[in-house]
């Protein structure tokens, strides 16, 4: 088995920002060496998601309008606390804290229109991200490993 | 470790419905010979969604009308690139982009009412889900391998 | 390899209830032995959710205001089959069936507000949450195992 994690630092210069993580995503993917297994993507924090959707600006626009229109800002319970984002947390539940994706022959085993976005609702702070990856590394074998004519524990 | 993958193609006589997949990913799961896992059942397209749920008519329509009130059919600055099925994209994030679900014991680990659904709002043309089984497979001792009396690295 | 399967049993002492399940996870995982891995969080039916949020109890008021807001209780189809319960199945469709969590360094690796919650809809009667961890466990090395001056298959 293998496994890698990264830690991605969000750092949006607005306070609702969409940032598209797929190039990073793929990149954890093919450093970690797992031939077969999945990779998380999750947001470490309850006022931003992540999410797979299409990478087109109008549709992106249209996320943020949808998801302000069905989790508005408002005066919320949490508020009482000296918090302002309440908002945020329920966007975060709307669409999404987490996606999980396959990774097969070593690579992100995506769709033709599928991508990875974070999606920011209270930004302009730092943020972490968590990438891991879990499943099935190379084998001895797979690496060119001589394990000499007896090798042991080798498959026969 | 064992993984084994399928995508499964739907072919959906109408532009919304929904597909019961349960049995389908259960012979994934079967065939991959996982003992203890995870299966992720996850749509490739970000216009239909996969989401576990009650196998009842009523309750699916239900489903069906609540997704179309919260996300319904209308003008989106996505329809600007020629594409109209902006409320097919916010549905997906709505209900779910995919699910993950226990393998134990060799089976899907589900319970009384669970089940696996494809939810197709942009339909009519052929899309893909994947499943992908990744876990622990079947030791050589399990498997009844005679691995001779000096049976190298296994368990004593 | 390694895996821990746990079924938590919840009885909630009203229909609606969130249960904060952070510490049982933990519990779950450490009692794993995985270092390396996932941790999947699941209802088992479908009238409660699982999702990550921050447990501050104002919060939890607004996401259950919010729930009943988009999802409310009505009159629904599904209700023709006796069950009065249609809401529930929407609200667990809305906050999220499960949630899947890293497990870094043989613990749950959360971000700092990171909670694991069960929200019941339908409750007074026992259900269950399955708590199952699958990943990478200590290696004969890390465990401190002496395999003798040959020990086969290990790494040298």
């Amino acid at each position: 088995m293998a496994a890698r994690t990264e830690y991605l630092v969000m750092r949006t210069a607005h306070e609702r920002e969409f940032v598209n993580l797929t190039e990073k995503v793929r990149a954890v993917v093919r450093a970690s060496g797992v031939l077969e297994g999945f990779v998380l993507v999750s947001s470490m924090h309850i006022t931003s998601a992540v999410f797979v959707n299409d990478n087109e600006a109008g549709l992106l626009r249209d996320i943020e309008a949808w998801a302000e229109r069905l989790a508005p800002r408002g005066d919320y319970e949490h508020h009482r606390t000296g918090e302002t984002n309440g908002d945020a947390h329920l966007k975060n539940l709307l669409l999404g804290h987490q996606v999980i994706l396959p990774v097969s022959r070593g690579d992100l085993d995506l769709g033709p229109w599928e991508q990875v976005f974070y999606g920011e609702f209270d930004g302009r702070r730092p943020k972490r991200v968590v990438v891991k990856v879990v499943g099935d590394g190379p084998s001895a074998l797979e690496l060119g490993v001589d394990r000499g004519p007896r090798g042991a524990g080798g498959p026969r």
